[in-house]
């Protein structure tokens, strides 16, 4: 069993490092915050005896070694990086769960056959540069480091420039490494677990998802003195497109989800009709052909209501990954570890997208899931009880050291 | 008759400070840009003969000296404020017409019994501090000097702060001057005047105008991982209640418009369901009861909203004023002097607000319109005709010098 108590002193250590407004983080990639997470993530994981590499997209990889040298390490993390009004658990319960099974091994003083390589996968979040799961995904080769280095956000920073701007851009090529299995520890975002009074999801399958970026172009005007007839008020024909997405979601409900976090409108002044709105629609399911049905239907409505008002449309996918099956094997090391624990386990569908989503792709790979209060995540007040945390990395411990063997 | 060439010249050269992305201007009130935009303009003022005088709240007097050392001044004058994407005339032809007018009139060696001022008021805009005409406003005593220099930006500079750190920030009371009478000439900003193809458009009324800022306030939650009938989403409640917005007001029209220029949700990331958002509704009518039915009737249809969905509510009123009726003989003069010039005119309501309607409510004042293509402004685009530009000069000049006396 590792040390639940060494693993809750790490996340509220962990979570001093960019604070938010509201008790949560505000850590997200690439900015100062996140370097300074990741410089002391890296000394607690050489304090724990783990060398360092890192590669191109600053992903960070600790390996403890093996007794085999030639034997596959086992992977196991997540992510460090936050929403700008995140919770203190999101990805880092994973990343510190991973150091503290290794921790935990070597107070026990045992050497397992695969090394274990603790890892903090870069831009999980998908906030300040989209899509999600950004490094994951140029490691298991979805999509190309060019590519992924181009993203820019807001302010029309490049990814690859403020990677360099941190100091976390390795030299080890993306995707290099080879894996005999990857698992991640996650608290599930969602109220299932709790509700149901289990301590651990045995994460089967993930949801998938689709990310649309719409611009819709009007005329800016005078909210004055612009007659009602001649207005191409582009504001209002996202919030018709709005609502849309909400009717579409609620169709296939609860098999689908649809909303839109991320919304502006220009020039944004209280008396000019926006002349451009731009937002993303966020829709997801477990079934790859409802995605296509929803993703159909949003386009079939968007074009209807532009063309009615007279507005320009752009709808550019930015972001998404198809529904996934996690590895039988892995998903079979976690419930086996649940079972043998003596804690209370049910299988799960993950709701959000992960970057074992990714790795799932070019290695074996599954997910351990623990509770989280009122299913309430990026959101600041996310809260777990040291209790969940404890049993989901004891399942993670165990599960590890059965694949990676002693 | 007044020098349109000179007129024109001006107008350009005062469009180079402040430039905007696409041809027209960025020069929002108390920024970097303003203060330059205001120097020039005080060297001009100077150089026609005009002292200064500035007020505790920016606005800024260029007086020409009448022949009655007692007799009130007659000011004429609008705002060299614009809109983030704003155009080149809007607010800039009433202030540079003024000048010309003064620039004409020492050609011509011609001195007025009472004295004229040239004025530039500040943040008439309203989009970086709401609401507009926010410094004639406290001229007129609609609000306190404290209360408006209290106004934050989106960045949370105080109104006041700007204003000294820009240099501008006069010593004189705010509306200890007393005035014969004051004309504004301003672009139309609407389609009539050239749709009707008449030169000069006599300002009778102008529009009330109603802006409240509303607050949905939902939960922050995952948009993956949150079950649809778990979402608090303030994004969804604002696109609701927007829609509702549009129907109000055109169940009004051509009486009424209606729509919202200012649109923001928190925390804005793709996969963070809006747990707040904050945008504010811009009514206008030129009939008091219909501004009064539809500020109603968006408050019973928010709280509507609202509490379907379980979402929190906040509106509160950032901006507002009751229609306005111009003075009579003020009007008359504008009227005469278009007739004598032999432009074409006719009466019409100003869709937009402006400094003269509150000064209207200290002083005699009316307003001269000229027309602008398309009836488009608050847009890079704004687009007038140096005639136009020029007949609204000479329309103003005459009206100003019967009011003055000779
Ligand atoms: N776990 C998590 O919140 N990942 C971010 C990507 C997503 O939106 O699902
Ligand atoms: N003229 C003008 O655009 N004024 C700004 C105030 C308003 O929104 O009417």
């Amino acid at each position: 069993k590792i040390n639940g108590d060494r693993l809750w002193d790490s996340l509220m250590e962990m979570a001093k490092v960019g604070p938010g407004v509201a008790g949560g983080n505000n850590r997200q990639t690439l900015t100062d915050a996140d370097a300074e997470g990741r410089a002391l993530f890296q000394k607690w994981c050489e304090d724990a005896g783990c060398e360092m590499g890192v590669d191109t997209m600053g992903n960070m990889f600790f390996t403890r070694p093996g007794t085999d040298g030639d034997a596959l390490p086992v992977y196991v993390g997540s992510h460090l990086d936050t929403q700008p009004t995140g919770g203190k658990y999101d990805g880092v319960l994973g990343v510190l769960g991973a150091l503290e099974l290794v921790r935990t091994l070597n107070d026990l003083n045992i050497k397992t056959k695969h090394p274990i390589v603790i890892t903090n996968w870069t831009n999980e979040e998908g906030t300040r540069f989209a899509p999600a799961m950004l490094a994951s995904g140029v490691f298991a080769g979805i999509h190309t480091e060019d590519w992924a280095k181009d993203r820019v956000d807001i302010d029309g920073k490049r990814f690859g420039d403020e990677l360099k701007r941190i100091g976390w851009e390795g030299d080890e090529p993306v995707g290099a490494r080879k894996m005999k299995a990857m698992f991640e520890l996650h608290i599930e975002q969602g109220p299932i677990l709790e509700t149901e009074g289990k301590d651990i999801g045995v994460v089967t399958h993930g949801q998938g998802l689709s990310w649309t970026q719409i611009t819709v172009t009007g005329k800016d005007s005078h909210t004055g003195s612009t007659p009602m007839p001649m207005r191409k008020n582009a504001g209002l024909g996202m919030a018709r497109i709005l609502e849309k997405v909400d009717e579409i979601a609620w169709s296939h409900a609860p098999h689908a989800v649809g909303a839109a976090g991320h919304i502006e409108v220009f020039p944004n002044s209280r008396n000019v009709i926006p002349g451009k709105a731009v937002f993303t629609v966020d829709f997801r399911s477990p079934e790859h052909a409802v995605i296509l049905d929803m993703e159909a239907r949003l386009k079939a409505a968007a074009e209807e209501i532009c063309r009615e008002m007279g507005l320009g449309l752009e709808m550019e996918k930015v972001g998404g990954f198809d529904p996934v099956t996690f590895d039988e094997g892995c998903v079979t090391a976690i419930r086996n570890a649940a079972e043998r624990l003596g804690y209370s386990h049910m299988n799960i569908i993950s709701g959000a997208g992960h970057d074992a989503c990714w790795i799932n792709q070019v290695a074996p790979t599954a997910m351990v899931m623990c509770p989280c209060v009122d299913g309430l995540s990026h959101n600041e007040a996310e809260e777990i009880s040291k209790d969940w945390a404890t049993a989901g990395a004891d399942v993670l411990l165990h599960a590890v050291v059965e694949t990676a063997g002693i």
